[in-house]
């Protein structure tokens, strides 16, 4: 509530107040005479630059809105009569058939993803620990010591040879090439890349088609530049990545074919339209969740909860099914790797943290250190996403500076990222293996849990075990059951430290990068570090108390909760803890939202997307729908001449235009609807122009499908048109294009429910028609068309 | 699609067309010279009596809608702006605390109802057990035998002994009395509460507020009916009526307390509009399924998918919240009984059926086999419901002679079930006991799986264990693992027809009756089913097979997606088996939707509720919303005679009626918004009047309260008004209550874009404000109102 919301509403109408504040049009006189009849609230139009827009009274933001609304033109619906019914079943059919292409999609992408990073970041570890090995026991050149030779009383090495400084360069240095690549992608090639994603697929699925958002070479360095950041060991996810991969695979296969490659195919024409892109990408975002936590439920609602502003009961349906192919796809995949054939890539990554062996039993005791934990683990989320925006401000400026700049933040994040997780665990003390463990302890392959690191044979470092792993594997470490392993009370505060501020200092540079590990790995080891302290007072299991502190800080940074405890249930395949799950997530929202808005919020914010919010602010339940009329309106009559189209189109920026049936094609003026700019376009371009003003109908040998919506950033453009000076003085029929049906409102309708309608329905354009007779203008004497406007709507 | 979805549209549309059709307006100049400028689309007045209809032009269904527009009305406004922020904590302390409170009542009534349950159910059946074992074993007298005495050689009794009619009217004598009971409260404190309540929270949440739907009496008989009912031995379940029960305790805490108790907190005075009741009820629902399953995010989701017409995101937070105090709540009972503190409750009723054991391991056979499983299930479950919707028909003819027939129809099907519960299981063979299962095998408890039942010592009847339990336990035997327990071929035939039957024909008598216990059951047996015959083709365990079936047939009948596998994950707490669920539950919804729609829809229609569908028709498409005006419009003028008001009031069952301002208050007649029937009959009462026409704004003397819509069937009625002759000639103001921003639609609106609008905003009422202006009708000679209107909105 307050000043930050209100920033967030359409600006549309932030722009017509602006205009009554600023007093330029402060006369009242001079307001009701220059009152439009006719406002169109262009969702385009919202900016952060109000001022800019108060002088234009037209969009300056280049992010265009899409078209959500069923366009009812005399073009489509006898488009839409002469269908049969087999196009019917070919529609339905393509639809499935594109669900099902997306889940298998996204469900192989997520698969490679992860056997791609368990293998570089699985060789890059233990190339480090073997060189860390021959260290500490002199020059053995073996990756896995035998027995034996470990169990020889070799003297403790209390300096720090060459080997460690020479494993610390292998280390880093790889690091820096799979970090470097990953920056070089995202700043050279895709710079929407960079990032979660997750903002960005919000964003579109509010209505915002941001260029470049969903493009093929977004997609490309989504995926690569993801596996590099991952592998890099920098502290990120790949679960907003695999989010963002699935919405531009959806995106991609929704395009309805192309052109360019001979890729077409006629049943796919019914999906050039807005309407079912949003479907199709809201699949996809779900089948990215689903991909990267082996959630297909958990998916189905973070799209729901999360991702999309507006949800059909269909659609429940369809993501369903969606991400129940990339459930089945994942298992088949891992079932075939079960035998060792994929490399490294075996129980980590997409395997969920097991932690059924927990059975919680608390008592009232326990329940008070849950609620304290979530009220803890609320306000830290909310200081993470404060210090996250912090940092997101002050990146902008370096990444502003080019695409050097960006690799070169990059390469600063990532040797300080390395020094943190070689250089920290020095600070742990070693700590003789458990007796009953003595194959698994020390070691050092990937998975395993005691990590020898600088220490003595028979000795491990817990530190290290937690850094000097992928961070899938360190989660599992944290969860991993108290019994089975302990953690020292001085690594778990050095390992929550580095985690939350490396992750807060991740986040922003050009990397793809998820917000979900940062904030699980901080939120366990905080859980576990709280579950240690309050360990004699409570009968919880720590494992089970760093799945709390994971809950509370994803609560406290994302402000989703179903979907977060569906997620984390499937996670960790254990539904006895739900409860206490359920609890905490409620705490930690509820804590934070004192505070700041959700992470992701912020971001949409800061990218400046001009996002729409679901609920109208309160001070709009004061205002009228006239009170936010802006700008001088240009309307066309419903037989315009071309001319008058062409100098409209390349003056203003509206993406709809009135169109007003005058005599003598009816008694009086009248509205006849709303026509699009991309459809004028493809009119212009068809040059089916008249000599004189007559209605030509739908003769003019124009089909449904050559205004079907293109892809994002294709169809017509203004530029393409190559009209000369005899055609500017015909004339060309805009009835059998324009939308006869556009939503109205009456201009004394408040302005809250305006905005209500606007949003529910997900419109592009809302008419706000006069109430009053306009008796006063009903002189003939009247030429101007605007003033003209006025008589039409109002008589 | 096609004819069936027809009927179920709103059915005011159907008006205009019948009008049309009909002939009696055919005539085109006719038609537009009786036009209403204006038109009223209510909800009110959709029944399935059109031809009535179209000759009345008002409603005749007795059933009123909600409503939940945000009336902005002067009285409305004024009291929103003097309200301050510690108002505003009011309301939203209010808000959650009705939450919690929601949550409390409904986890103790789920407690509360499966003790006493499973207390009759337990009690009646082990007093059965024993007279059978007495016949057995001769007169033994004991509950238990002890082991020395069941190893005694006693030669099996080959007649049927007159123990065994003993047993048999014990246990049909108690069946019947407690149905008998079940029936009389239904069919004498409230018919409301028969049948499974699903459909009519579904319909109230469409906007349908019928009447005693949500009432006390009915809260009461669906608790104690649904005991009763479920105790009785008929194959129902009590999921259902436990979300009717969650949504009347909702209900009756969001009256906003009562008057006649002195209930009152001023506190509670915000809750006084149906959108904050419609939020309430959703949470009680969802808290319903949550306590009936203890699965609290498969009952967020079933309110989604399945029980709500409109859903706002920060409605998922609350009920969220809800179904969380559910699960804690049952969770301390649980933990409470577990020391034998609740008589025979222990084991049975609120525990998920644990098939963790099960771990899913398949293959592309297994996969084939389970598809099929889901079609032949799809199928089914269609046939299902195409069998319930006869059955229905025909109780409804019984049904409707009086109360003594609804008891006689109960007292029949228990017999009938009591006949197949007992007589069935003598078709079975008796099987001698597992050898490693000496001490459970054969036993008389309730749990146990080994029945006696009419075999001779260290035998065990397994029809017997299936038909001689409660449901709960039965589920949990189908559910439970192949290797622990075999059921055999012909034994899983006769309970699959058996329960198949009984379950449709069970549904529809006078008594609170769930379909989820029937279908999960019928499901679970043929699953098994399935899986015994292809036992040697599969991999897949007959216990996860029978839950495969169970999934088909749900989502063959109910044909929800999402919440029906989440619910099941929630119930056997194995997510390993989500992808097979879920493949499972796609199929059969699909299969099923080829051939009819789901049982709740079919019930909403069967019960004549008017349900509003969220899509628009296709035929829509070719209609505009001047199409469907619909009779004669009443109008009021901003300042009107109390004795208009009181005529129309009368003669009119509108709910709705728009004001028109005239000179002097205004240059030209004008719209100035639509006042409610409710808050007229509160301004009549109020008797406010004056003698001349003149504008007393707000100064009346009223404050917003006083509008406040009142709780079902309450409020000022029409025979509440004393208007004396005197009166009838005065005036009074109507521009403090009328709501001035009313939705409108200009009427060459697309009709399908209109009803989505309708839909999607969830209104009561649509005005249609005319395009084309009225030049023609502008002579000051008119003098009649209806017609004086077409120029006041035409102009």
């Amino acid at each position: 509530m307050g000043e930050r919301e209100d920033e967030n509403v359409d600006i549309e109408i932030e722009v017509g107040m602006e205009r009554q504040g600023s007093g330029a049009l402060s006369d009242d006189k001079e307001l009701s005479s220059l009152r439009e009849p006719l406002l169109i609230l262009h969702q385009t139009k919202r900016t952060n630059n109000t001022s800019q827009l108060a002088v234009v009274g037209a969009n300056v933001c280049s992010i265009e809105s899409l078209d959500y609304e069923i366009i009812e033109n005399g073009l489509f619906k006898q488009d839409w009569r002469s269908r049969a019914d087999t196009e019917i079943f070919q529609y339905v059919f393509c639809k499935w058939t594109l669900a099902l292409l997306i889940g298998l999609s996204t469900g192989l992408v997520g698969f490679f993803n992860n056997i791609a990073v368990e293998n570089i970041a699985g060789f890059k570890l233990m190339f480090t620990n073997n060189l860390m090995l021959k260290e500490n026991f002199g020059h053995v050149g073996r990756f896995r010591l035998p027995t034996s030779l470990a169990q020889m009383a070799l003297p403790p090495l209390t300096g720090v040879g060459g080997g460690y400084f020479q494993a610390f360069a292998a280390y880093a240095g790889c690091n820096m090439v799979l970090a470097s690549a990953a920056a070089a992608l995202c700043a050279y090639i895709a710079p929407a890349a960079a990032g979660s994603g997750i903002p960005e697929v919000k964003a579109y699925l509010n209505g915002i088609d941001a260029h470049s958002m969903l493009a093929p070479s977004t997609l490309f360095v989504k995926i690569f530049g993801s596996i590099f950041g991952v592998a890099a060991g920098f502290v990120v996810g790949k679960e907003g990545p695999m989010v963002h991969t699935g919405a531009c695979i959806a995106s991609l296969l929704g395009q309805g074919g192309s052109h360019k490659y001979g890729l077409t195919w006629k049943w796919l024409r019914y999906f050039k339209n807005d309407r079912d892109r949003r479907d199709l990408i809201t699949c996809g975002a779900a089948a990215g969740v689903a991909a990267a936590f082996r959630a297909p439920v958990g998916g189905v609602l973070f799209a729901l909860e999360e991702i999309t502003s507006w949800w059909r009961s269909a659609l429940l349906w369809r993501t369903f099914f969606t991400t129940a192919v990339v459930a089945v796809v994942l298992r088949g995949f891992i079932v075939f790797c079960r035998g060792g054939k994929c490399g490294l890539f075996g129980e980590g990554g997409l395997i969920m943290f097991d932690v059924n062996s927990v059975n919680p039993t608390y008592t009232t005791p326990d329940l008070l250190a849950v609620i304290f934990l979530g009220v803890i683990g609320g306000f830290l989320g909310s200081l993470y996403n404060y210090l996250v925006d912090k940092v997101l401000r002050t990146y902008s400026t370096i990444n502003e500076r080019g695409p050097f700049f960006k690799i070169l933040l990059v390469i600063t994040i990532s040797l300080l990222t390395s020094c943190c997780s070689y250089g920290l665990p020095w600070l742990s003390q070693c700590f003789p293996c458990p007796a009953h463990l003595s194959d698994q302890c020390p070691n050092v392959g990937r998975y395993e849990n005691y990590k020898n690191f600088q220490c003595p044979p028979n000795h491990y470092n817990d530190l290290a075990s937690l850094f000097m792993t992928t961070n899938d594997n360190a989660i599992h470490n944290l969860f991993s059951s108290g019994s089975d392993k302990k953690f020292h009370l001085s690594t778990l505060i050095v390992f929550f430290a580095a985690t939350y501020f490396l992750g807060i200092i991740t986040y922003g540079i050009a990397v793809p990068s998820g917000l979900f590990i940062p904030v699980i790995l901080a939120g366990a080891s905080y859980g576990r570090l709280l579950g240690n302290i309050l360990g004699s007072l409570s009968n919880v299991d720590v494992g089970f108390f760093a799945l709390l502190g994971a809950a509370s800080f994803l609560g406290g940074t994302m402000r989703m909760t179903v979907s977060l405890c569906v997620i984390l249930l499937e996670l960790t395949n254990n539904l006895l803890m739900l409860p206490l799950v359920m609890l905490v997530l409620l705490i930690s929202k509820t804590v934070a939202d004192c505070f700041n808005k959700g992470v992701y919020d912020q971001i949409v914010k800061i990218k400046g997307l001009p996002y729409l919010e679901a609920h109208a602010e309160p001070y709009m339940r004061h205002l009228v729908a006239s009170d936010v009329v802006s700008g001088a309106l240009i309307t066309f009559s419903g037989v315009e001449k071309v001319g008058t189209i062409l100098y409209a189109l390349r003056t203003m920026k509206h993406n709809g235009f009135p169109v007003i049936d005058e005599p003598p094609f009816t008694d009086a003026p009248q509205l006849y609807g709303l026509v699009l700019r991309s459809h004028l376009l493809v009119l212009l371009k068809g040059k089916k122009f008249t000599k004189q003003r007559v209605m030509t109908g739908s003769n003019m040998m124009f089909n449904a499908n050559d205004f079907a919506k293109a892809g994002s950033g294709k169809g017509v453009k203004l530029e393409d048109l190559d009209i000369n000076e005899e055609e500017m003085e015909m004339y060309v029929d805009l009835h059998p294009i324009t939308n006869t049906c556009p939503y109205t409102v009456v201009e004394t309708m408040s302005l809250a429910k305006a905005a209500v309608l606007f949003r529910q329905l997900g419109l592009r354009h809302l008419l706000v028609v006069p109430k009053t007779p306009g008796v006063r203008s009903f002189s003939p004497s009247l030429s101007c068309k605007d003033t003209c406007l006025v008589e039409a709507h109002s008589s």
